[in-house]
């Protein structure tokens, strides 16, 4: 028996126990975590799917694994097809399935502190037709059979200084007390792990690539308020920090909390919190008050500190990049680099600025082929040689104390095809158009996608991704809620402030693929003239933009101006912080065009 | 004792009678029509309003108007400020509005066949938090107060010919079964006019400018249905037409109809179907499916026959415009004419076809400061005199049997401005983006909007109306469910065969106003390479754009080939039939740029 055969019928056996018939697997954490921590990697103990987004779901005769469509190929390598049915979304949903599949009058049972209260009620009225029930559980019966199941992380909390994070945590909370009394409201809940860690200006390391704390936390009218972490994380200095209007409580006694709210008002998250603390204030008595979590907006917008420490971690970012870029350039050709070997490389080189302190996403080193996975993950299994003939993506990013990086490079290696420069080109002109939009206020991300895809629309592609999402400072790389996209939050207006990723691209199954990726603050745009406020953006982030696979009779003047000025720009930032072969590698990177 | 004086405080008695502590007066018919008939002009009659959007509130001691940003002033002049306080939506509403000024416990009344169910709710709502009701009535206050009330329309249906209808109304009918059958319903119910004329291939002529019959429809899953209408409209003719599965009722049956449907599947669309509706049904003990009416989309994507007459149509009115456009170029100058002398020479171009119906519309005609107001109604009292200096703007269309026109052009009177030629010509490069736009199958409408906007917006300028609306044909000139804007409607993706507007424009107030409407038909585009279906618009509208007010520096090659293109295309289509002065005019005014 395989150890997936047998995990699977270990689960089943524990479903039996527990009286229910089904179970369904959920990727993520009690605080609905894009990235999870090593202990709540259920769905990748379970399944062997080493995605970053899938669910399952386990009846006694059969089970079925849901993702989408960046990992239908990936989930057939990784998952096996005699033990678990692949299903795609959004084509089906685990709510459909189940309805379908579902035993008539059967028990499903789920795990409160994984789902949104949403997709309880969906799921529920799925079950519903056929007589069956959905069941929330008290322990989850996964770790019941996971014998050598991590510990969340240990690792201690650590103050982010004012000096970064622009404004006092004291402040912050006084902000969410005015937001409750305007709402006559008496607490927020808080759950979301960087809503926590930007609100109390603390960072963690419990999860990867992403400085947050595994803790909740509850903020009242009175501008005090209550965390929920494990003991032993808490050092005196952090103590200290927090100061007297932050009690700490050991992480175990949220849930009686959120049962002592009887007959008050409470503001919490649909989005963001799980159904268990919706049960929990329910049951104890609260009035919820169903409220986007404020701290969400209030960090989107970045304030000079901020935004300063962005434009510090940018520079430095970019000059490492740079340096890798001149290292490809030498080494590349040489045929001997591996995708594995070249992400290595710059990681050292991010390395060497000395203020690294972590990777802010695994990077995408992926040559020709695996360049069209729009989110490829490279492992040994997949790294390919690095050889002339393609064109060889790069995306990557840094977490420093002042600011989180996220950038995409196409480079190519060799001598690259009409066509590879062609679509170059009109995935650049797209960049170009949307990094010179100008919009009013109360523009929203959505209308703005369609710039960036225009001219690949033109010939027939298109890209199946956004365009663009937020990003946090020394948080997640992916941040609400805005975005440059038509799904997913997209409506969200944009504020001076916000700080957003334009990264088109285009991918050709099979040969290559193509993203030119720069971070973007949104700011206020004097126009003389102009009859209403307006907003446009200034690019964050700087490298060289390939200029090998250019074509540039496809841009207009205008576009060659915004990329010479570009250009221009990188060499006055970067051009300092290098020396020798690589600043002359950038000088001639940089020329103009 | 004024006219409304009089009006409102025979209301207010009436109130009193009725034993209601208020009325919500608002401005639709049973059919939630954009345009209704005189007899259900209860808004206008009560305080003098003339526009064509608004709602009204009478309490006790208050009362108040609402309107949008459209009427701000134009409700000033018409409706008396000491009995009605003016509101502005959206920054509020009747029902936000109600919650604050209603008494405790008071009784509001509304007519359940003038709402929508979600707005009861929302009223109701709004409401409860003062221990007021809202309360249905069975007979309208106002009807009861306004001694000589029209009549609804008495004028009689006819048949629209399947020459133009291009499909039989056996065969719709037979659409709406199987969509029936697809969902287990039992019935669906048609209560939007346009829905129910395009349903059965008839016509009317209750509305003005919208060729459309008061009536009800039911139609079952077996195809047959039943019709709603007053009998006395009916001919021989048109019984014949609808044939033996059609059952022709009084209209004032169908409420009792609408009872019997006990445990029956009946599916009604809460956008288009009043609140009645719903309670009759509801009452009655049917099971309402809420669903879009399943006319609304079919009617939308055009068949080809529906095509080939928008484009005889088009060709005809562009003729009638073209001519218009030559007899304003000599007598415009001479600074004789006004804006209601030229529409009515407009109105006797389009009449000398032979084969205008109705106009769409009433028509635009807007000089100058006029032009400011995008949605201008010209009067006795408004009318400006036609002078050299400043910009004419003509927003007008005509019903033929075998389409609906729309078409906008601005005109220089004398020389224009630089700024007027500056202005004008980013609203022709937005319109010439979305004409020349190439978008994946999928696409919606409000994904589009910022293409007509980008070189406004680059400026600091914008306008503050959607960019395009769909058009029926020998229809509602605005109709759903397709729209470029980036609010109600701009969701729904574009199919080949819908039929929209393109209609950026500029206004400056106090001074002029600038819009470029053509309509445009999306269809499928053929591109060499293409990796997916891809959609374009074809213009459908012919008629020169005022060479005088373009800069053709600010035009790029590609915008002046587009231009040019279309110039050529309008010689070729409206040439053959102009002939003598304006022909020689339309050659010039469409000759290379």
């Amino acid at each position: 028996m395989s150890t997936y055969e047998a995990r699977l019928a270990a689960l089943r056996e524990q479903l039996k126990k527990d009286r229910l018939d089904g179970f369904v697997v959920p990727l993520t954490d009690e605080h609905m975590s894009e990235y999870v921590g090593a202990y709540a990697q259920r769905l990748a103990w379970l399944t062997g799917f080493q995605g970053s987004a899938g669910s399952a779901v386990v009846l006694p005769e059969a089970a079925a694994i849901f993702v989408d469509g960046r990992y239908t190929l990936q989930v057939r390598e990784q998952v096996d097809g005699n033990l678990w049915q692949y299903q795609s979304v959004p084509q089906t949903s685990v709510a459909s399935w189940l309805g379908e599949h579902a035993a008539d009058g059967g028990r499903i049972g789920y795990d409160p502190w994984l789902h949104t209260s949403a997709w309880v009620k969906q799921a529920t009225s799925a079950l519903a037709e056929k007589g069956a029930t959905l069941v929330a559980v008290n322990t989850n019966p996964i770790d019941a059979v996971w014998p050598d199941r991590p510990e969340p992380s240990k690792a201690r909390l650590v103050r982010h200084d004012e000096v970064y994070a622009g404004r006092s945590a004291r402040d912050k909370r006084q902000d969410m007390a005015d937001w409750l009394m305007a709402r006559k409201a008496d607490a927020v809940v808080l759950s979301a792990l960087d809503s926590i860690a930007w609100t109390f200006n603390i960072r963690g390391a419990d999860v990867e690539r992403t400085p947050v704390a595994l803790a909740y936390a509850i903020v009242h009218a009175d501008a005090t308020a209550d965390l929920y972490v494990a003991p032993e994380k808490i050092s005196d200095d952090v103590i200290q920090h927090l100061g007297n209007a932050v009690r700490v409580h050991d992480r175990a006694g949220f849930a009686d909390t959120l049962a002592s709210f009887v007959d008050k008002t409470v503001a919490v998250d649909p989005e963001r919190a799980v159904a268990a603390i919706f049960d929990l204030l329910d049951k104890g008595g609260a009035k919820i008050l169903s409220q986007r979590d404020p701290a969400v907006l209030a960090k989107a917008v970045k304030n000079d500190a901020e935004v300063d420490g962005h434009r510090a971690a940018q520079a430095r970012d970019g000059a490492a990049l740079s340096r890798y870029l001149h290292w490809l350039s030498v080494e590349a050709p040489k045929g001997v680099l591996t995708e594995l070997s070249a992400a290595a490389k710059l990681h050292g080189f991010r390395e060497e600025t000395g203020k690294l302190k972590d990777l802010s996403f695994d990077t995408i080193s992926a040559f020709g082929p695996n360049g069209a996975s729009p989110h490829y993950r490279v492992d040994e299994a997949s790294s390919l040689p690095i050889k002339s003939g393609s064109l060889y993506l790069v995306d990557s990013g840094g977490q420093y104390l002042d600011g989180t990086t996220d950038v995409t490079r196409t480079i190519a290696v060799g001598t690259p095809s009409d066509e590879m420069r062609t679509r170059f080109t009109l995935v650049l002109k797209g960049h170009i158009a949307l990094a010179r939009a100008v919009f009013p206020a109360g523009t929203r991300g959505g209308q703005l996608d369609v710039l960036a895809r225009q001219y690949l629309w033109a010939q027939g592609f298109d890209y199946a991704h956004g365009t663009g999402h937020g990003v946090g400072s020394f948080l997640s790389v992916h941040e609400g809620p805005q975005r440059i996209a038509t799904f997913g939050g997209g409506d969200e207006p944009l504020r001076a402030g916000m700080i957003l990723s334009n990264e088109p691209g285009y991918y050709k199954a099979g040969e290559y693929g193509i993203r030119i990726e720069n971070l973007v603050l949104v700011e206020e745009r004097e126009i003389a003239g102009a009859e209403q406020k307006m907003l446009g953006f200034e690019t964050l982030t700087f490298a060289p933009i390939d200029r090998n696979v250019i074509d540039l009779a496809l841009l207009t003047a205008e576009e060659r101006d915004w990329l010479n000025s570009y250009h221009a720009k990188v060499l006055e930032v970067v051009g300092p912080q290098l020396k020798g072969d690589a600043k002359t590698w950038l000088e001639s990177a940089c020329a103009p065009l």
